[in-house]
């Protein structure tokens, strides 16, 4: 039980930190490799506080490493914790499957 | 650009809806076939208007499908946005495969 709430609030965190398209695109932005906090938040039209924000809520998530190296902090990408994610999708995907399967047998049907 | 607008909405939602236990086990019930709204309540240790305000989260997510049937309202998941979170991930699969490959030989380094 502990580790089922344990797996849970991970996800949650997870979940969270992927439900905002800036927090995606910083992702997206790490998987080239590390970046500083304000290269990070160049592309974005946002103040660097909520950029940390950001970074904050990927950081609870455990999706993010900073790591200071002088002045500069410096953000690595960890993917690790969404393995997770997609763990916990795969249990779903013979359901979106069969549904696609559904719609190719009635869309063909309606060719005839 | 309008397409990216509309993915990252659907993400978006997505995203919100899974980011709470309630809503992940109201799925996990839903895989099984349709519940009543009163079916679906019965495990969970809230009220009846907490599991619509959840259900909503998931319809607005387009994970649910509700049917009236009489005075009776019946779930049905729809599983097919998860196959968008699915392929969003798969662009990072490699980067967590990675760090676990990267692990194991840091381990298997220590064992020597």
């Amino acid at each position: 039980m502990v580790e089922q709430q344990s797996e849970d609030l991970n996800l949650d965190a997870i979940f969270k930190a992927l439900g905002h398209p800036t927090r995606r695109e910083i992702l997206e932005q790490l998987a080239d490799g590390p970046e500083s906090v304000s290269e990070l938040a160049e592309p974005h039209d946002v103040s660097l506080a909520a950029v940390s924000k950001h970074l904050r809520v990927l950081e609870d998530a455990d999706l993010l490493d900073v790591e200071e190296d002088g002045r500069v902090r410096r953000c690595h990408l960890d993917a690790a914790p969404l393995s997770d994610v997609f763990g916990w999708l795969t249990r779903y995907r013979v359901l979106w499957e069969d549904r696609f399967d559904a719609l190719a047998d009635h869309l063909e049907n309606d060719d005839r």
